[in-house]
């Protein structure tokens, strides 16, 4: 039978980016000890009093049909929640919840985008971010942050496409590379999204892991709420990625468009996964604290130890993540990843996996116990600097 | 901001068919007594076991990414009461889990569907079905089953847009009318999508509430499996509608790209949910037939009554729905179900609600304790009989 070309064309064709991945999870199925530093799934499960809530929510009768737009007391929560933190007023009427983070995506570009349109993304990138534009029929145009701007993007980049563009999604603080968007960069996003007249999609679902300075969301500039449609989450700051759990914030019109689509694409988030998540939110900030702490000490134990042993790191001051530039030893960041799994069994994301611009480049997960983390660190850079010397 | 087309066009514009249920919520809000026949929603909530499994689960540490088209045991749970139940090999492969029905009956139709296509559907139909098609870019087109054939579809109805088509949808047991497709009917439809190269996508989740003879499933028939894509469920069968947890079933190349999407829109079903659902599956027939036991009692209660007071009732096997002609009246159904509620505190959902093909009738929802459901019959046939005698 005949299958819609969108779904066939989803992923574009050739490597999805993930041999690395899978190959070292083939090798730890063999009983191999691999380091695996490769995706972002925290090393530490949900708090067990976050799942207690959530089943006394569910043996209290929260297991019909539940609000699609999501119940009042959570949107109520996740608004407060965004007024405290942006200073930008927020209500009810502006947040829909989603089962996670990808229906989050791809329910904005559902916004923004009509089949035959174009979406912009910022390279280097989440892997499903261009397939989930496609999934709604657009065309998925990277942006280039280029290495020798730190990763920020620039205008000149940015406005290459976007007179022909709908919309322009960007991730600040950013996965792969851990940067966060300066004001200077954000001013110019704002800037292309106005003059271009671009739906602006920004995915802040790292905002509770930044390590120094004020998170900045793109819906605090003027004229920007109407146009900007922001996806949120305590999946990372509460560990609960496998709750399926996000919400998006934008104008009313647009919600009240989305929970119309929710109605017919997914119909909303379990009952009693909105009440756990009212009950994380109500933890406050000490309890996230408590969770993003590992990697807090991790991303600066890693960072100072690559750094003083000269090893180029990508500026990062967010995420669970750390990116080294590993050009000077003349490989790819695939040819030094698969080097790195097959010699000293450690798995590592090669750049390239997040798309052209983050060629020469690797993403390390920090997502394991310092010990080991600072053992395969050492490892790495014994490599980087052997191969750089021989290269040299 | 211009919001994109499809999105805004997604209901088709016009009344959305449930002012009568919102009338009915805001009455109760407002503390009338009004008995509740208008949504398929269990009494019952999800039996106690199963959230404890759920919980165990969670606890155990599946709060993290799980597998996207499902863990290995759930799908092969699936697959092995596919093969039970209908006959037909069914293997791991064919089996993809989603977060729900509607996001298992949109993911089928970006299968079947690009943008521009158009997507049949059988009218009277539930609510969702052509804003799900629509979701997809495509034009639904509803294909008329006529009360005067006790809603079964006819070859004449199905032919005349199918050879401009892409996809059939059908849903038997039926929501609204409780039908179920003849062997007969089932022929039909299968002649039609072989003929016309139609993909079948066939909502089954209502097999678990089927009160005499045999569940058909089109995957069935000869040279089926390669063009049918079929929706099942366990959330009727064992009162988890609010889990979100649904499957589709399909060739093996079609399961490839929808497990590929999932990545894309949704990331899969929570981990602890997919647990739930294999503990759920484990408990057999009994369990499940517990859970039916009050929908079968009722059904045949109901039907008996009104068939014994000479109300015409639609002929029907399945399901938790009943659905009565008023045309004796002279009423509309919307008419007369303002009119029950107005005048008898009973909410219905007026047939007209599912579609042009449903007017006329109304549906009742067999969803409250016995008592109360007869008394509501007692008054609903008071008052067809006194409008057909007025009417006469």
């Amino acid at each position: 039978m005949k299958i819609s070309k969108r779904i066939q064309g989803l992923t574009g064709g050739g490597s999805d980016g993930w041999d690395i991945y899978r190959r070292s999870r083939a090798m730890i199925a063999d009983g191999k000890d691999v380091i695996e530093l490769t995706i972002g799934e925290h090393d530490r499960r949900t708090e067990p009093e976050i799942l207690t809530a959530m089943y006394e929510a569910a043996l209290g009768g929260h297991t019909g049909y539940s609000s699609i737009p999501g119940i009042s007391e959570l949107r109520d929560a996740i608004a407060v929640r965004t007024t405290e933190r942006t200073g930008i007023k927020t209500e009810r009427e502006n947040i829909l919840v989603t089962p996670g983070g990808q229906a989050a995506l791809f329910a904005a570009h559902m916004v923004a985008c009509d089949p035959g349109d174009t979406g912009l993304f910022i390279d280097p990138y989440y892997a499903t971010y261009p397939g989930t534009i496609r999934a709604v029929g657009a065309v998925a145009r990277p942006v280039p942050a280029r290495a020798r701007f730190g990763f920020q993007p620039q205008w000149d980049d940015i406005a290459q496409d976007a007179g022909s563009s709908q919309s322009l999604l960007i991730n600040s603080p950013n996965n792969p590379t851990g940067v966060v968007y300066s004001e200077d960069t954000m001013n110019t996003i704002v800037r292309a999204a106005q003059e271009f007249d671009l739906w602006l999609v920004s995915d802040e679902v790292y905002d509770s892991q930044l390590w120094s300075g004020t998170h900045l969301s793109p819906r605090q500039w003027s004229d920007m709420t109407e146009r900007t449609l922001v996806v949120g989450s305590v999946s990372k700051s509460n560990s609960m990625t496998g709750s399926r759990f996000v919400w998006i914030i934008g104008p009313e019109e647009a919600i009240d468009h989305l929970s119309n689509l929710s109605t017919h694409t997914n119909y909303g988030v379990p009952g009693f996964i909105q009440d756990a998540a009212v009950f994380a939110l109500s933890q406050g900030p000490e309890f996230e604290d408590r969770i993003a702490k590992p990697f807090r000490r991790r991303h600066a134990a890693v960072g100072e130890y690559l750094m003083s042993r000269q090893v180029k790191v990508v500026p990062s001051t967010a995420s669970m993540y750390l990116m080294v530039d590993i050009r000077s030893t003349g490989l790819s960041g695939e040819e030094f990843a698969n080097r790195l799994l097959d010699d000293h069994l450690i798995a590592v994301m090669p750049g390239e996996s997040f798309g052209a611009s983050g060629a020469g480049h690797l993403r390390i997960a920090l997502t394991i116990d310092d010990e080991r983390l600072m053992t395969a660190a050492a490892k790495i850079t014994d490599m980087i600097q052997a191969l750089a010397s021989e290269a040299a």
